[in-house]
């Protein structure tokens, strides 16, 4: 009798009266990208030989066969001595297929009480898993490097942008923790994501559940799950954990992508607030005296990629009628590229962000631009006794008449400003400058220098 | 003096030489659609003024007049009498202009210490709270509706699906369970989701935080707030909860629109599964015989709405430069809108589960067709020592006599199946009938009428 | 015998047992949102009963009835005395309820031969390429407030940037005029798009076409529909004519977005190229020296809105079988909010343009930061018959030794410039002004001023 | 002098100081994928060389060197020798050092008065033009093999649906011809965007032109362009070709869903309207009886890859200033999977068409299920002076009475349907049976075997 993995050349099984026509093997096999899947093939593989012997499905035999040839399988594909086979379609069928050349009949005794549906689902959890743990870690030394950096800066200040439109004088360091709080918030969401992902769906077979007298927290305790699916049905159509996921990334990407255009905005030369080092940046094929922040713009760029994978996603499973649909073997490709994108840019930035030369001259210059300390003088005002919204209203018109000297507000002689503002006193001009603005904002959350190296300090504790 | 608040048809301040354009105010308000968020925006400034008036920033007679102030707004809101004003932008400098005609000076002095940017992101949270503890109630509640649909159809036999083509026989019960574990993972992820919406972002003022002596503490304190959010920049500038937010909503639409796939073929004439109770549906303006399942293909539809606006909302916060941008004002019309829609969806599914009329029958007969215990004879070859994959070879052989016989694989007489399986004994028909296969997925997660009601009884505790 | 008009508080047709739940009427009403297609709708309306007698099926005086009770509807909803109902579902059985309310059994016949299905298909088809030709209007506009810009500033020079870096000094106008080109393009799509919505899908009933002697032709052409759609199952399906229209608006969008993002930036204090008019602006709640750029950031904000409408419209359509279904009713409000969006958008960028207050000397000033001219330089030294890699590398070498001088490379003396580039000459440095590098791009679609104009003129003739 | 070509692994020019890091070179290398557009860009570069020399910018002998070296490349690519590197980043700089090693420096005077800004954008529109060439002569096979099938089965009839619902009965031939109409839209759009693919953006240099006496029309001649584009800015950012071009792929791709939808559904069981052949599917690894529709599955399921692809390239391009950005080197990888997604599943369908085994058996008693011509009795009931609206609930009357006696209305005879329409004669009963239904629909874009012939008569001529 013809084995099913052995004539795929001829027709799929005896159901069939001809083959699979070559250019349907080609659209519809999956080796191509799914063989990264393999060792997370072969653990749950040897999961479930392990469980069905220990139930008596299979014998002790039968599992040590398959612990040896599995074992000479992961050998073969890491020196990339494996042979993938497009006509066996995915990672499953040829990791089996060789299992069975190996080791014989134990080979065909592995696929009995699950089904590729289940298997699938179990390989992806497992890879994704692992993926999940890289992607933190990175997270969490990007955030180091960014704490690292604030630590340094904590006592430079540049003019803090509203509208792009200079607002008030903060601190670079507390700039630099406004990005560690959103890769927190992203670490978090992937923390949540992992516990959805970490269930086992192996069990359900096909879709009903198997006949065969199986323990899947047996399995799940090998391969460490923290739960099991409840519901085969759901088992092997469920994918919300890749859109869960890929929506998490996208996520992570929008705050690179904010990171990196204020970066390359800050490159700008009538900006020039920090230097990248040339390690990361390019010139030109034609201009001559070009030097270009190639890395935060290519990953400004790659967030739309990581969009536009999770908008796939999501359209992919729209409408779906349960259970395992064939469409479900386009999550891959968007996935392993959301997790492919997510690292190469979080561990590139990782290396980028102690290579920021910061320009303090400059940062300084452009935040005496704009009349930043406004809301301090409104400020003092209110403390004198003056109802906020009266204030407001008055250094407007201070703002006015600084804009008419052709001066900052911060540089106006107490006689000029008592033009406008008649009740000024000498007090009120040091509240006035960059440092005692920054200074005063010392509350939880604020800018002033004390409260940067507070959350330095957290934040060191808590990545430590 | 003229205030900021009444000049708006003038110039915007007295920095400001000319008002805004007719055509821009209508551009840039939003009190068209905010004003729903005016009880939080209320409940948030009481909370902001008792902790002004506790820190001595205003005085006790002042935070009592803004009580008595705001508690007059409220009622003129509920009343339906509240005038909401264009010219007066947004929903925060509406109440305000109406607090300070109302009590005078205290109302100026309200805005003390914050900005409209960290009132916004207050207000946006407060309200988002809300409408997740509202649209977890609702899951819960279309769960019990499920639940209960289960526990009466636990030995209802209709073919599990996949690829559309007859798989295996399941429970309908099962079935239904199945939609009950995706809505349960909603609704942790809308709870992950509330733990960070619920920080508190006022005391962030404009952008740095302000210069009175806040305490943000109390403020979480009063307003029910997990926590405050620890950098002054992220908090006017993280919308981060709105995309977490609206991604999770995606996630429960798709899972609708699968449901509604379902119930929407279930009808069809040819397959008949179930029938829709008339009041969920609508006939044709032409065709006299019509009875259209209206519900689920319009939700199906609405699935492409929250996802358009989750699109929507990841392509807004792009490239945004820190901090607080006025693109930012585009969350609030999708947050709104996914609310509306999620909430609508949800509560109408909750009353048209229990509408659902099974036809037992029909699930019975379709069952019959497409050899739906293949699967069985399989395993039960398998028992009898032979390899699965052989077992697999084997059963398409028997499959393809049965269609040649015109008949499915489980009405074939011994003698019949015993051409192609001569090891075929009495001890397989039974296995190879509806009740037989569904009844030997017994195992954790299988569709075996006993499990169906152990799950049932899990979700019962869980959801009580 | 109760009219299916009259009794939608009661079943849906003696088809029914029971009313449609009033939660399913709200879900499923349009009517709050399709009303604007009533003009519409009394203009298919017409030219169908108009047809409808010429072909005998009705009489002269069913229509001469039918224009008559029309053209008092279409006078109600002028004057805005209609009374819209919910529980008549939609704008087309309102307006023919209240037709038959008016007129008596001629406005029971009036829907002879069509259905809602072609009807609604219709309405949108007629009210889109209105709204198309006001786009496109809307779009000749700006690109004539551009025009008259660029034209005023031909000779104005600024940085162009590639990477956001200095790369070559343009002209100002030459920068605008490339806004104009894009939104010349999108004129091109709307026109395109222009085609294919307007053609007649009436005739096309229910689904099948209708048993009566139709003739389509002749309400194509009172219509002012350019052709007829030639398949009756496609004609009630096809939504493809509202996402084709909403990726060209998308791409509008995207190209005011673009040019938001240059406006921002170009405001920055830092940058100073432009200033906008205080009416396009507005200030801020608590920091009184702000003008914030509001009109260009939530411009660039709605490019999310409309991306994300065509997501949804994407979702919408993906997998549904034909013909038509219920889905469909979500096209609406996305296509809806898509043309006020652009409308809007475009229309206050045609006011916004004329207001922008160019600052010449902050754009030269730029210029002269970054070597802009570093490729004149080589293009010098190729045209004395060095190699261009050559020549790229030894200029690589000037800029290094002007960047050591603290000087732009355009600011070296003849002396400094030899001690790198011995072969320089007096002839060179006229090459490496700032004019003498923007009038040296001399050809169809370069910089050089006399370019510029002729780009100008040629606009001008096309806008005519 | 080091070449800025052969020292890649040392610093990018004079102007850095230290080589570009090694995970920077692979993050923004584009040879990997970029390679594809090598035969474009040596088409590109012996064009503009032609010019150069006819320009007498470079020597007769300088361009027919190049000729020379630029055959000897095509060779070696076309024979698989070609040895790429990543590190020289992209095709274009991999083509000219390779030029440059075999001619010397003939080869480095090629990039004069063009830069990799302009040469890219025009590979990309070379290679874009060809592909959608390819894809309209695969829309025009598809339309081919549909249009054959819907010859053959012009009078067999199935019931149409609306809302999935037995509506009326409609020719199979007129349905599949509703594919063929949407495959023609999809057509137009394609021919629409490649007119404005089909312009030159060579000679806009790195963004401002260049000062070398070109001759752009000459190029434009040489490479087929229909013009050239007008403003230099515009044409180095210029990528919405590309988003357009998506835009139609991804309307394509929702055309094939739905038609996939439907195979799906007409193979379910408990349909049963068609078979595909077996070379189109595949079976399962655990149920030996299944046969699966693989093939329109994963086409379902790659609408959404399309979609994600247009959302990410609308997400790259939002918000970006003028003019060149790296972010657009992003733009090509979604090109290239767009045009590969849609070239194998057209190339799939067109042989999958022609497998379709049609099972009019089953079409025709789905058809008499659901009183598909009730539309029919009301509209002779109209022909015979009642009212549409009376008619219509008439009928509603007449279904509900067949429902009771459980039969089609078509098969009740005249007596039972007198029962309830008691003006009901002999001649109203032809009119209700299925071809009594389909040959009334005789109008153009009606449903009669008739006019499917006339459509099939159209197409095959259109096609031809």
């Amino acid at each position: 009798m013809t084995s099913q993995l052995a004539n795929k050349t001829e027709a799929w099984s005896a159901r069939f009266s001809e083959p699979v026509a070559a250019i349907v093997q080609r659209y519809t096999a999956s080796v191509g990208f799914d063989k990264r899947l393999a060792f997370a093939d072969i653990a749950g593989s040897l999961a479930h030989a392990d469980m069905l012997a220990a139930q008596g499905i299979i014998s002790a035999d039968d599992e040590a066969a398959i612990r040896r040839g599995m074992a000479q399988i992961k050998s073969e594909i890491e020196a990339g001595q494996f042979e993938w086979k497009v006509e066996l379609e995915d990672v499953h069928l040829n990791i089996e297929a060789r299992l069975t050349a190996l080791i014989g009949d134990a080979g065909k005794r592995l696929h009995t009480g699950r089904s590729r549906n289940d298997q699938v689902a179990t390989d992806i959890r497992l890879w994704l898993r692992g993926e999940i743990d890289a992607i933190t870690d990175t997270l969490k030394a990007l955030q180091h490097a960014l704490v690292a950096l604030a630590e340094q800066q904590a006592d430079t200040i540049l003019p803090g942008f509203t509208h792009l439109q200079v607002a008030q004088p903060v601190s670079f360091g507390h700039h630099l923790l406004a990005y560690v709080e959103m890769f927190g918030r992203d670490a978090e969401r992937m923390a949540d994501c992992r516990a959805r992902v970490n269930r086992l769906p192996l069990g359900a077979a096909a879709l009903a559940g198997t006949s065969y007298p199986i323990d899947r927290e047996r399995v799940a305790r090998a391969l460490g799950f923290e739960g099991v699916s409840q519901n085969s049905l759901d088992a092997v159509s469920d994918r919300d954990f890749a859109i869960e996921f890929t929506a998490a990334a996208a996520l992570v990407m929008m705050h690179i992508s904010r990171f990196s255009e204020e970066l390359i905005l800050w490159m700008n030369q009538s900006v020039g607030f920090i230097d990248l080092a040339d390690r990361f940046c390019t010139g030109s094929s034609i201009m001559p005296q070009k030097k270009n922040p190639d890395v935060p713009e290519l990953a400004r760029g790659k967030t739309g990629r990581v969009t536009g994978h999770l908008m796939g996603l999501l359209t992919l499973m729209k409408g779906q009628p349960l259970t395992y649909n064939k469409d479900n073997q386009e999550d891959k490709e968007p996935l392993f590229d959301t997790v492919d994108t997510l690292l190469d840019t979080l561990r590139i930035f990782v290396d980028l962000v102690p290579g920021i030369r910061v320009k303090p001259a400059a940062m300084r210059a452009a935040a005496l631009r704009g009349h930043a300390t406004a809301t301090d003088l409104a400020d003092w005002l209110v403390k004198q006794g003056m109802a906020f919204r009266d204030a407001h209203e008055l250094v407007a018109h201070a703002v006015r008449h600084a804009d008419s000297l052709g001066v900052d507000l911060s540089a106006l002689t107490l006689a000029q400003l008592r033009e406008v503002v008649p009740q000024a006193t000498d007090a009120v001009l040091p509240l006035l400058t960059l440092e005692g603005s920054v200074a005063a904002r010392n509350h939880l959350g604020g800018t002033a220098p004390v409260q940067v190296r507070a959350q330095v300090a957290r934040w060191k504790a808590q990545l430590a």
